[in-house]
Formats: C-alpha cells, structure tokens, sequence
C-alpha cells in the first residue's frame, strides 16, 4: 500500500487507482476486506483510510477528497465504505467514486432467507458496549497474562493458561502469545529454550504437568539466525551455526515428548495463531 | 457468540441459527465481516469457525458438519466464505446452507469498472509472502518496541517512538500500544503517572522535548475503580477517592501542556487505537 500526498499527482497514477476505505468505525473490517478483494486484480493503489465518519460535515470532506481526484485523473476512485445513517451514507454514494458498501452487499440476499428485516444500528463491529463490557475485561485479562507469563518470566498459574508455547529465542513466541490474547481472548504463557539449556534439553519439571496445552513452535535456521542478526549483529546467538543447533535440539524434544508443533517460517502471527488454535480445539472468541 | 457442541441440540434452536465462518486461510475476516452483518438482524447465533480449508477431505467435512444440522433442523445454516479454489469451493455451496462467498461478492462489480479479469490466487488476507516480507519484519520490530517502552520501562530511544502514551494505571495503555504495533506497525510507548507523582504531577523532563508525540488517555473514575479493584481487592490504590484525586491531576496536566487527550471509558482498544492515528495523522500500515 502507497500512501502518497493526495494534492501531487504521480505520474503513474494512470497505472494507479486511487482507494478510500470509509467508516463510521475505526475502518479496520473494511480496509482489510477491501484489501482482499483488490489482491485479486493486477493493479497499484494508492489508499486514504478515512474512519469515524459519522457526522455530515466529516462525511463531506471524505466526498470533496474522493471527487478532487476523480476531477484531477478522470478515473473514479475506488470507494468501499460502511455506514450505517442513511443521510451521511449518501453523501459518500453521491460523490464521483465507484462505491461499495461492504457490510449491505451481503444483508440484503440475507434478509430474504432470514425472513426478517434488519435493524441497522452503529453496530461497531470492533466496539465496546454494556453487552460485551464483561467479555472485554477478558480480552483485558488475557493480555495481562501474556505479559506476565512472556518468555518465561512466571511460571506460576500455568493451570490458567489455554496453551504454553515453547521455542527458541525469536522463533515467534511473545507476537503469537500476544495475538491470541488480543484477537480471541485466549490465555497464553510462553518458555523460552536458551543456548544453556542445550547441552542436556529436557521439558522443565515445571511444563511436565501441562503436557496437553504444550505447543512447539520451530523455525528454519537460515531465517532464524537472519532475524537474531538483525538484534545481535556477528555473535554467536545470531551464527548459523548456534540456531542450526538449537531447532535441532528442540525439534528433537516436541518429537521425544510428542509435542504438537509448527514451523513459522512462512507464516504470519494470524496464521501461527489460528493454527494452534485449530490444533489444540481452543475457542476464538470475538470481539 | 455461543459455542455448542454440534450433537446436542439446544432447545432453543428453533430461534438460533447455526453459522458457519469457512476460509481457506485464517477464517478471520469472514468472522468479522460475517458478525457485522448478522448483528443487524434479531436473531442468535451458534457459530462455528473453520479455517485452513485447504483440500478437498476438509472441505467434505465441513459440508457434512452444515448437512447434518440441516438434516435435524430443517433450517439452512449461514455460511460465510472466502475459498479460491473452485474445486473446494463448489463442495461449499452446494452443501445445504445458505452460502455467501464475502470476496468474490465485491470482485464481480468491480471487475466491471476497473475493466480486467481478476486473477484469484491464494490470497493470504493475512498471509505472509516474500513480498511483504520487510513489512512483516518492521511489524515485528513495532511489538518489540512497545514491549521494551511499556509502562515507562525505559526512556530511551523515545525518538523512535511515533507515539508516546500517558496516563494513569490502567486506563489502556498497554493494550492500545501493543494493538498500535500488532495491527499497524506503529511504534508506540507509553508511560505512567503514579501515586507518587501526584503531590506536584509534572511532565517528566525526557518527555518534553517529544512533546508532538505526546498523546494523553483517561477514563471515568467509577470504571477506573471497578477494573483496579480486579487487581488488588480493598487497596487504596482502587478506591474510587483515589481513582478521582490521579485522574484530575492528570487531566489538569494535559490541559496545561496542551496535550491531545482521550477517554477511553466506552471505547475499545480497536477504537482508542485508531483515534489516536486518525488524531495525530499517523499512518496506517496494512499486513
């Protein structure tokens, strides 16, 4: 994504089209939707993230922005917007953008085999209410909980984690941790296994007991040295050689002690994530 | 949203209906787009998310979990999916359930204006490639930093920082910068304000020169009290006279050094998050 000064025009912008994800919300569901379905065309964009726009004044400036470049370029930006009052919607429907709403597309083929009529209110996707407030203070708690059981720090209350992911230094830990804690409220405490372990790398007395919420993860040496270079630039920690030894030692113990685990090379914190989660039947809660 | 276990069914199915959120990747923006657009109808839910459905046994699985509902029911679950392959997919849509495909749904209209054909590939929402590899890496960077700037823990390298947070104990610092760094990339710290800070509350001298970095949150007293008494029970660091006496001294000092403030008390980290990249013109990073 290029975020460019939208009062200079790149010469490219032929090439370009221009994109605007608009929301009464903080934006978040429609960027990412519009970003998966602009993935499947071969084009560049150049995008403007416009949230909270809930009042008409707001909603007017969003509609000037997106019909200054179509006056510019005489090429429609590409709008995909969810709002929920019909007024300030049809500020943004009425501009010279190629509009989407990416919420009602789906409602109203819905609506037909509900049998029902749908109440739109601000539903803030990624809000907080009275109704949710309870379930918050959990996602709230679980972050908690990541920070206190990160790296290894506590290993006190492991019987509230959900799962205890282990791994070398910088394989991915603490982001996967904090993730679940974040995007599904899962309790998650993290070990590390350091160069000193290795000489005799056995599971800790203390993760003995919890062999069921155990989860490995493993990374390719070449990454992974590349990635502790980045942090200690020519030591030992970061040499090819020190990591190919420790994700052997530690690939061989998940085998011995038949422990699930994953190599994290080619995949995101969602990805890893996720894939514990199906791994270990957790529950994703939403929030 | 109600887990059930899929062979008991709840007496109250006849007002439920069974949703399904089905990706070949993490599932992740189907449940989300999914519940945006099931919370504008009057209805209940039992939900069941299932990702990574990557072949065809899977995806034949999945088909007979949505029959087999139907089957007791008679009533079609909804499906939310996004799945490229067409092989996996038509084994989807001609389950049962009542499927809607939440990408491709917003592709067709737009192959019309942006005149090319798409091209699906396994689009990886929230995937990781060698083409966003570096990004990746700064996201990475971003947690990292937010973890070693958390809670005032070190005052270096604060010229790093795109955003230093203030504020009370508890009023969301914490999750707002790791959701900043997880989320968008941004390089937030974030620093607290003590009991002992209160007596002549002043801006700490390292913060002042990064004073356009400055962002302040605060809250309601009462909610204030509520979530400090989870943590410690009885103390007076949770009494509601306390929670007061912090919080105007802090507000009073973000007035005094004109710093932009917010508060958090009806807003999720989602929402406080991108408030404070909306407020201070921070850019949005996409992963």
């Amino acid at each position: 994504m290029i975020e460019t000064n939208p009062h200079v025009i790149p010469k490219d912008e032929i090439l370009n089209r221009s994109v605007f994800f608009v929301s009464d919300g903080t934006a978040i569901t429609a960027e990412v939707l519009g970003h998966a379905v602009l993935s499947q065309f071969p084009i560049a964009i150049t995008s403007y993230t416009l949230p909270f726009v809930t009042n008409k004044m707001r909603a007017e400036e969003v509609r000037d922005q997106i019909n200054a470049i179509y006056q510019r370029t005489q090429i429609k930006p590409l709008v995909f917007y969810s709002i929920i009052s019909d007024e300030i919607k049809s500020i943004i429907t009425l501009s010279d953008g190629f509009c989407q709403d990416i919420v009602q597309t789906l409602v109203a083929p819905l609506q037909q085999e509900i049998g029902l009529e749908p109440k739109p209110e601000l539903h803030r996707t990624h809000g907080l209410s009275p109704k949710n407030l309870s379930q918050y203070d959990a996602r709230i708690a679980a972050i908690d909980y990541a920070l206190a059981h990160d790296d290894g720090v506590s290993l006190r209350n492991l019987d509230q984690a959900q799962v205890i992911i282990l791994g070398v230094s910088r394989c991915g830990k603490t982001p996967t941790s904090l993730y679940l804690a974040m995007q599904f409220g899962i309790q998650a405490a993290n070990y590390p296994f350091t160069a000193d372990d290795m000489d005799n790398l056995q599971l800790p007395a203390a993760l003995k007991s919890f062999q069921h919420k155990l989860f490995g993860l493993t990374i390719n040496p070449e990454r992974l040295a590349a990635i502790r270079e980045e942090r200690r630039e020519n030591s030992r920690y970061a040499s090819l050689r020190q990591c190919r030894v420790e994700l052997a030692e530690v690939e061989a113990l998940f085998r011995k002690n038949k422990i699930h685990y994953l190599n994290t090379t080619n995949y995101s914190v969602e990805e890893i994530s996720t894939k514990i989660i199906d791994s270990m039947g957790l529950k994703r809660r939403m929030f």
